[in-house]
């Protein structure tokens, strides 16, 4: 299902780059969970292009209304429908790109599967189109925050080059994350991937990053077996977000050269609980979630459009030279920060719901977590 | 859906490892395919345990049985129905795994979300279970090269720290990838692969490794925008595959350290169609196939049962010394291989179904590929 | 999926009846149909309250804006999201069943289910809800006709005791239906039905009445046998409706006295293709469609809300008089005839979505008629 | 989805009539319930053909294995596997249909549809696909039970023109349901009705009925409002019975001739928690259970193959003879109470299982009773 994602929590994502507005509805979420739009609003400005150099100078304010599902500062148990209206849009940018597909971009395959161009259609295949995710996410978020005391924290640990130390179980927060405009939290890093990011730009060139994300708090018993495993929810979740291109959970790409003695996670008793002295499985195992942190990585390729010249073919086979025109980021990984914590707290909510009926031992003990 | 995978091309398995059988149902499939079991015995062969030395000694002959949906050598539309039975099962070998989890394994999540232990539920936790997968995706990739001239092949493409190099796009078949056992095409690194292997084996411990998957003839616009994307679908199905820690489409985890300049797939004309110079999006644009051969790497973790003594603790708490006993393979990439094919087909035959009504301009260009 | 309805054809509503708008997304509508918003605005006009002295005073303009999925004139593939503003909306009216649940209206079930109370919950438990449903209906209808050409026509055919004459089969079309407020085509019958509905308003009450539906066109070999069987989608379409009780297909309830052999549709040839001589099976055989006219009625049970007094308890047990505030329609089924068409239609376009691919012999047979 | 009913309690059914087996695939039911296949066996056997003079001649033991998803007498969480064997095949007896279709079966649209003629794939639309359903619901029906205290009666309320005095509420129970092979409670009528229904097998003919279900214990909150309403849901289910042509909750088809004043169920104290004076609504208000017991009636045709000569067509036009030759039911209600009941139960689990995360206010109230 194209624009749907989720079995309980349900997360329907409409609208187009260039149209009036974009937007998401919201099914499956409780009612009763306190929610304003401010909630929201918080991870859209996150999101929000214009933010400072690094970003595309399209500039968006991003304000959501929330036309139903929530009554009196609580959900309803309806429907949640959010609307976001489309600022700055400057269609005849476009126009070109009905002749020339963009290398590396959607334009062709649009066509392809459509039979519609760049200018209308190409419209989904777009940064703007992660709005709709970042809305429906932040409810998820407040959810899991308020019933389940999880906490959900992405932040940039590579752009090209430049690697980020290992900050998995420092306990980062978003105020960390935020510090520093790239979204990397080790100041260093975070100012040598600026850098890096500068010098694409000014070289009307596109560098690619990684992005970490650690969910602490999540209860052991979530995620079901076999096809539904919970890092294949996220892998899915997270290699849908645009650019992506990569997903690997605890130690992933680097497991495939360790022995089972190195990666195998021994038990130990932590606080009363059974946990494990090391996290290579990431906090799941065998698709279900042990109670240790959920941690995992997404590659983000370098964005598509350039400024500079390229060499290509339009649909009529003819060799040209491209030059970017439109607004784009040079690197999109400090606006996939938000991006992908929404994913991860959408994959999480869904599987919290799903989570309920398990065991009818003695009660349901997959969902005994924290309340307020 | 824990059991179920695909929207249209619809796949449930069943059964645990210890059981009296596994199978799967296949309900979607078109009507009027020529299917027989034998086109679904060669794949359950290539996974079949027991093969070789580097395989475990558990052994199955893993007989399919068809037991609805075909009649005349031919399928009926109906849901396809197939049975493996277990020739091998020794529950007894578990037993011990009630009291103490396995380090990295499944026992004590199955436990939290389920209220059972490994004797009985953990046998959907198994190399097992990939039995039903294997004969599902045997049927979608019978009638995705019959109706569409799709080939599917994936290869190990390193083993711990012995890496192949690069056959993306050098045309290997199955029988090249089967000609060493340890089915890596590239007779030195299979050698090498096989001595690591082995010696993972001997020293009682379990080595990592990645399959490399290639499909050449996806016809462009198969795979939906937004969530549904192709290379999402394919993420899910992979990292579903018990073991599996990463998922790569293209240049993956790379394209992180990659400049636009450098990444973005040129088009040129290839043999009258719109093509690309590299295939840096491995076959894959904005979440729909664009022609070029769809290319992606999986990571498989080192099995977590390992015959070395390993110090970890027991529900109770207490720390003691376990040293597996049971049969397990001590690196599943060989084996991976076709349950990697399989996953890909499914995904493909379901992308393949979806595909059909996008475009209502000139009939289904869509589906516009090679018959018979 | 509670505000989702269909697999292919997929349709998410969402707003409250006292809330800012209501709203549906449609996703899976196939790329370049025609639609602009004069299309679903018919239809809307129809389905309006405040039409005439038969429906609710309350006063809906009920304008269609269509936000995303359609530019220049053409479906994109993509979802298209539609917005309808509540204008007449009087939250106030509604205080007082937060301490009476109404009688036969949703108060205390929305109550035990979500813990929330009329005024706000209950707002989706309304006629408006159906808004939504007849703007994505609309889009379905377009592309049936378009594309398949069918065509959907619901009349009154009962209201109380006053039945209409059979006239299925009679070519009835909605201009025919219109003719008379009451919907119903038939002038005689339709004259007496308003009489029933003004006398049943007059004395502070209310009534129920049969709503028939034609579907002519539809190609034989649509709907899936099994669970999906194209008459039990229907059912839960058109049951789904606020106040239907009752669904029946072809010959319906009154199968239950007959014999087979007055029943049975013995085959003849028609126009060159196999046809049935009579029509008992509505059009649908083994839950696939025969290419017959599909035929089905829906029966509406009276408004709950009536002004006459009633004795009742309130959640706190104790017995009061409540009569109704609020403005509602004395009979539900004029303006019910838009809302049948539109969930017809949505079924329909989802059934034929799911078609296509059914079997490979020679193309797409099940969308082309019947086969010699 | 054609073969696959619900979206948390999910059945997935397979198996033709005229193949080697027939069976089940329930995924998503709680581990722990405890379960044997004698629970199982109970509702086959009173489905099974061959019961006694009123059913057909096939003769099926329909012994059910459990060949996953239980170990110890106890559900695992994983899914259930259930196979019955077809012991009395005889294709030979269906190849005449390959050039006639039978009037009013689904010969004709099986081939419209799948290009496949009535020996093989018409083998599903056949009464022998009830096994899986039956199956799958005996299991549902047992969490029910056990679990939320839930009882499902359904019984034979007319055959032809005799009708049975109205049950609900009488406290029927299977034992009486079974007093009589008809399956109708009331002994006189049981008796008429088995004329009826001897006098049309005598005449080669056959004759259609109604079944009446009531589910006792169903806790308010059950059900999903808009598209998921709870009646909604039963209706797809009972609708997609082979033979089933109508279906009603509650007042159903009379509510049509009602007025308001007397459809109304006022609310009454009951036993210390809110209930109806009258039952109008059959148990189910704005789609969600209100506690009351859950009524509704399912009407059957007569079965398409009789033993009288028909005149009707060959898919070449031609006029002939046609009488049937092959077992069949002279009338399908008697052996349809438990197929009735099955799809209840699968239907109310699925819904229990939605009902869990409703409400954050106070626990998962929805799943508790009323509140005050």
């Amino acid at each position: 299902m194209s624009n749907t994602f989720g079995h309980y929590y349900r997360v329907t994502t409409f609208g187009e780059s260039h149209g009036g507005m974009v937007g998401a509805v919201v099914d499956g979420c409780p009612s009763r969970i306190p929610l304003d739009a401010a909630d929201i609003q918080l991870q859209l400005d996150r999101r929000r292009p214009g933010q400072n150099a690094l970003t595309t100078a399209r500039n968006e304010t991003d304000r959501v209304s929330i036309v139903s599902g929530v009554a009196d500062g609580l959900t309803l148990g309806t429907p949640i429908a959010m609307l976001v209206h489309n600022d700055d849009t400057r269609p005849v940018d476009y126009r070109r790109f009905t002749e020339i597909p963009r290398p590396s971009h959607a334009d062709a395959t649009y066509r392809a599967k459509y039979g519609v161009s760049a200018g209308s259609g190409g419209g989904r295949a777009s940064a703007r189109e992660t709005v709709g995710r970042v809305a429906a996410g932040a409810i998820a978020e407040q959810w899991l925050r308020i019933r389940w005391g999880i906490t959900i924290v992405a932040w940039v640990s590579a752009v090209g080059d430049i690697d980020a130390p290992e900050l998995e179980g420092a306990g980062i927060d978003r105020a960390a994350v935020d510090r520093h405009p790239v979204r990397c939290p080790d100041a260093a890093a975070a100012a040598a991937m600026e850098q890096t990011i500068l010098a694409a730009r000014d070289a009307g060139d596109s560098v690619g990053g990684l992005v970490t994300c650690e969910c602490r708090g999540v209860p052991p018993g979530w995620g079901e077996p076999v096809f539904g495993k919970l890092h294949a929810m996220l892998a899915a979740a997270q290699i849908s977000i645009p650019a992506a291109r990569a997903f690997e959970i605890g130690a992933g790409m680097a497991a495939a050269r360790m022995q089972g003695s190195q990666h195998n996670d021994m038990y130990v008793m932590k606080d009363g609980r059974l946990g494990t002295v090391t996290n290579h499985s990431g906090g799941i195992q065998g698709g279900i979630s042990n109670g240790e942190p959920i941690v995992f990585r997404v590659a983000f390729k370098p964005p598509a459009t350039i400024a500079r010249s390229q060499r290509t073919a339009g649909y009529d086979g003819v060799d040209q030279e491209l030059a970017a025109v439109g607004r784009h980021d040079p690197c999109v990984v400090p606006r996939a920060v938000p991006v992908v914590e929404a994913m991860t707290a959408i994959v999480l909510a869904d599987a919290a719901l799903s989570a309920y009926p398990s065991c009818e031992r003695n009660g349901y003990d997959s969902t005994d977590g924290p309340r307020p």
